[in-house]
């Protein structure tokens, strides 16, 4: 095992320890503490163990130095991690509603949710792959963070000053995307690619027509920082040939301006293994050579601006031929099935994962970019697409192993490459193209994420491995396993495996690690009444001691507070069939003081944090009686924050006469036997 | 701070060797690696940090001692976590679709939920309250689990052997619950008694006519251990009267046959402050004793045989009247607005905790049995149920501070109870009724929970502390904070905190916790092809060969397999309008080699486990190409395994010629100005 590797010094201490201190034995407290010796015997511990113990156990009160923020794979969350302590902090809710957040039921965030609908329809699941938090020069800042939706192309913003879900968009123009999202260096701009080619615009043709027809696309969503919201009008497209296109990342520093993207489908097959045609999977991985997309984002803008472009699906889009023949867009071929593209930290290497090779290849921006400004090409694709010479446009490339996925980097210009086959992370060298090290992963390997590992200065310390396969590591929960995050230090050579970390909800791909101390959240909605979405005090807002019941043409406003230990109203009275509009804000201003609001039957939840403010609109078109009640444990009397909402029928005039009251008369019907403790 | 105490013999310990190896310094190695006195500097460690860190540091490949099942609270789940590492291995989707189990997605587990709907409404979230594992006699098996819905009164089992959730049941005689799920010695019945009173049946009655018509009652759904299922025509309840039932607990050994449950609001009031009422948290509170109901669930499971009950919107209910009279149901004045209600290991002794009192109040089983044997009681409430003088019914109380809630066991005879207000846990002798000592939480503790804690044989060792707030425990994460569960080592006195757990979604409320080695759940289903919830070989599984489309009457049904890395038939033409009939069976029969099955802007999204079968049927009601792929990263081709679904606009008769291509041709519209790199 490489991690205990070195560390025989540590038991040799721990044994020292024992055989000095014999003669003055520390004295075990009445308390029953046990020593050093007696916890690792006890627990099976090894000296490796111990240190990884000690390097991340973060006791009562002190906080972790870094978040990490996941993808929550087909759950459609975000998954906000503490490191090194590998604590779940909280699962955010983005393209799924969530419930114990209200995160879709009330008016604000159904909105929210509706700016994802596809072709109208509502989509209650996502496949979220990689968050990307905003950027300023180069550096996050921990203002905001980005995520996509593979499944049904869609992007998200979420605000890290309440981590929420602020706005998603989606454009018909593609159908998914895969290298999504990830930001240009001052968040000017939020990269999202297709995966799966499709006609554009959501349009039928056949998959026969695959070459002519189905096409992918780069989207560029633009970012307004002080709105904190995607303008879509100011977004645009660069239309791409239907290779499939994969991951892609932002240049930086030398190479700001640029955006970069892989392809796995030279090939332009299609599937049809029913028909006589190959599965993907084997005609994929025909040609040695697929192409990375090296795509000049700052001219597209200008030629978007300067009218060369054509509106599909509402979506500006730079038309392929353009794109090629302005020095928008160039391909440079490399190893086949490539998957992770990443850019180093000064911007100058592009570092292409293999997958079906060994190899990682490394990119120079400045021989790419010399040889375009040279006009040098080696040839065009199909598409007429300039074509960079694969020899001229490299540093080289290192051999490390089985399956190169994704590459992170640290602050000493190491690099530090997935293998996914081999079940491995190789450290090498960017500059020198060597291997220095490799850890072990359990297993399978995917992602892999090292702190501050995709701004210009990364932190180096600590690698999260994220594994797709957990297999024997954790206590079995059924054939449904979870994943396994390995987290690494880096500040150690060798690198030391410090903990395992299953992930109990989806499938998370990648992630991006952040020093704690750059987040700034706020503990409460100030002033009370404040619309969390829009971060401006509610239309409905409601005060204390004004609160009210209005019956209007548009149905019944309830101005509803809610404080510890009540909400007034507690009884709402309304008739069968009347719209409902229940306009409810918490009136605490105290730190983690939230209250729920539970309706019986009607599917109403709410999450009201201290001073926040919702509206629920539904029609109350079932008469009876439903509690309603406070969801949090917000005192010694939570229980009794309650009340009625009491539907009157329709046909009732004075008062009703319903259902008998129940009376000691027994019913004929034929009762089963009683089984007392009929099991062993 | 209370766990350092008497472990000083620790630090000295550590730096004795500092002292003693001073001569023989241990040498670093060249990985690096840090000595103990180093790390503890390194990151402020105590002594007691150090203790806490290795009894709870799991080494990767090591597993759990105990699994602890929390409810999700308003996420509506099951969290399965680790005991000592408190990691969460797993998140049961329950009462809410599960986007990453396919939970809610296919037609199988569509059903579940279906079963979950009130008067027809789909409900999409749940307040998961008491989890209940399945016992034989008195003690956890680990084959079942159940849970109860405050928000909807509704009641789910989840299988162990996969961790998957097989059945919701509700009754539209309750409106909400909260004692439950609580199940007998056996799990012949799984206990549901109301929380806010109503009209039972669902009918409507203005809460003035609270005392008159509206009521409690105590469901007992009837376990099929054999089928794995409530069986709800031998399911039955008990009518209560109106005074808010709320947290109940089943005898055991001498109180066999017999369920303890308490009320909160024998005052009869029901809130109404915007109408000059007090609200219920006032209203509730003024009596200085409200009731524990003692109940005779096997004679009222005779009397139900015998014909005594009446039904009421599905359910056969015993009439108050009936279960008052023939010695069912007994009442037992308790402190005023008392919450836990738990039953000693040796189904003795009766502890409810005061909440608004100081102490904790013992009652005994055997008295409680000798007074009604004699019948001798002081008296009948209003609904005519026989009263137990309170002073012959306990065997004492005990003063434990502010705000006593819930109690749970230890192997030695002590009881440990939470304090919300003190904040704090108290270990007491049940016998003796005397504190031994407390151990403060961080903060407001709601439920506690320890290891196999509610059976007739605690282990002791482990306790968690299941706080309600967090506040400053854990690095901020915006207005709405996880809860802080906090694991506490039992085999040390003083008590010593182990470990802080942020809980990342919903509010848990309580928890248990299971040896793990009663559990044996399977890796996979057997044999290809199984439905999970029916646990048989599925009607439509898919042999791998004989994918196929058929086109019946009802629709087109599409045979397929999963099996790495590509979908059999991988390209599915169907006209728009068509019913489309998916069925697609895993052929994997490796642990752990799940595959997903996502369409894009269809909502469908699977996930299949090893051997798995699933179906979906849907309407393929818009035309276009629609990219479909697995979402498991599960081979290093997995982004191959994909295909496409086709659906054929109605209108095309041949071939249609839908949108046009791209176009270079520059659109007229107004173009935006690019704002390049606006940002600081």
């Amino acid at each position: 095992m490489m991690l205990t590797n070195g560390m025989t010094w540590f038991v040799a201490g721990a044994l020292a320890l024992g055989a000095c201190s014999s003669g003055t034995t520390p004295q075990m407290s009445a308390g029953g503490g046990a020593g050093l010796q007696e916890l690792m015997k006890a627990r099976n511990l090894s000296e490796g163990d111990v240190q990884a113990a000690l390097k991340t156990y973060t006791p009562t009160g002190k906080h972790d130095e870094y978040y990490m923020f996941a993808s929550g794979g087909h759950g459609g969350q975000i998954i906000v991690i503490g490191v090194p302590s590998m604590r779940i902090l909280k699962y955010i809710g983005v393209f799924v509603p969530e419930p114990w957040q209200g995160y879709g039921f009330d008016n604000q965030t159904k909105e929210v949710l509706a700016g994802g609908k596809r072709h109208g329809k509502d989509l209650t699941w996502a496949d979220t792959h990689h968050p990307a938090l905003s950027e300023t020069a180069g550096d996050y800042d921990g203002q905001f963070l980005f995520i996509g939706d593979k499944a049904n192309a869609r992007m998200a913003v979420i605000d890290l000053a309440d981590f929420t879900t602020k706005q998603i968009v989606t454009s018909h123009l593609i159908e998914s995307d895969h290298g999504a999202a990830f930001v240009t260096p001052n968040t000017e701009y939020i990269i999202e690619p297709t995966q799966y080619a499709a006609p554009l615009g959501g349009v039928y043709a056949d998959v026969k027509e695959y070459k002519e027809k189905y096409r992918g696309a780069a989207i560029f969503w633009k970012f307004d920082r002080d709105k904190g919201r995607i303008d879509e009008d100011k977004s645009f497209a660069i239309e791409l040939p239907p290779y499939v296109q994969d991951l892609s990342d932002a240049g930086k520093l030398v190479s700001d301006g640029w955006a970069f993207c892989n392809s796995l489908n030279t090939e332009l097959v299609y599937g049809g293994n029913l028909e006589g045609n190959p599965p993907m999977e084997s005609g994929w991985s025909q040609n040695d050579m697929d192409f990375l997309h090296v795509m000049n984002w700052k001219k597209a803008a200008e030629l978007v601006a300067a009218g060369k472009s054509k509106t599909i699906a509402g979506m500006k889009v730079l038309p392929l031929e353009v794109a090629a023949a302005e020095g928008v867009l160039f391909f440079v071929p490399e190893p086949k099935s490539p998957h992770g593209v990443d850019i180093t930290p000064d911007g100058e290497s592009i570092v292409i994962g293999g997958k079906l090779d060994t190899h990682a290849t490394v990119y120079s921006f400045n021989k790419m970019k010399a040889l375009i400004d040279a006009q040098k090409f080696e040839g065009k694709d199909a598409y007429g697409v300039p074509i960079l010479a694969f020899k001229d446009a490299i540093h080289g490339q290192v051999d490390l192993g089985l399956g190169p996925l994704h590459t992170q980097f640290d602050d000493k210009g190491f690099a530090y490459t997935s293998l996914f086959i081999e079940s491995a992370t190789a450290k090498w060298s960017v500059k020198e193209l060597k291997v220095v090290e490799k850890i072990a992963s359990s297993y399978n390997i995917g992602h892999l994420s090292t702190a501050e590992g995709d701004t210009v200065s990364p932190d180096g310390k600590y690698l999260v491995m994220m594994n797709k396969w957990a297999l024997d590591r954790f206590a079995p929960v059924g054939p449904l396993l979870p994943q396994n995050f390995q987290l690494v230090d880096l500040s150690t050579s060798p690198m030391q495996l410090l903990y395992d970390m299953p992930i109990p909800l989806g499938e998370p791909h990648y992630a991006q690690m952040i020093k704690a101390d750059k987040l700034k959240p706020h503990a409460i909605y100030k002033p009370a009444g404040t619309d969390p979405i829009t971060g401006e005090k509610a239309e409905h807002a409601v005060e204390g001691g004004k609160e009210r019941i209005e019956t209007r043409g548009d149905g019944v406003h309830v101005y509803m507070s809610a404080i510890r230990s009540h909400f007034t109203p507690d009884i709402v009275r309304v008739k069968e069939g009347d719209t409902v509009h229940l306009h409810i804000t918490n009136q605490e201003q105290a730190d983690d003081a939230t209250h729920g609001f539970a309706l019986d039957s009607y599917n109403i939840n709410l999450s009201l944090e201290p001073g926040e403010h919702s509206d629920v609109t539904f029609v109350a078109d079932r008469a009876g009686v439903f509690p309603m009640y406070c969801t949090e444990f917000c005192s010694a009397l939570h229980l009794e924050m309650a009340g009625y909402f009491l539907v009157e029928p329709k046909s009732a005039a004075p008062a009703p006469e319903p259902a008998p009251a129940p009376e000691p008369a027994p019913t004929p019907e034929p009762a089963p036997t009683p089984e007392p403790a009929p099991n062993p």
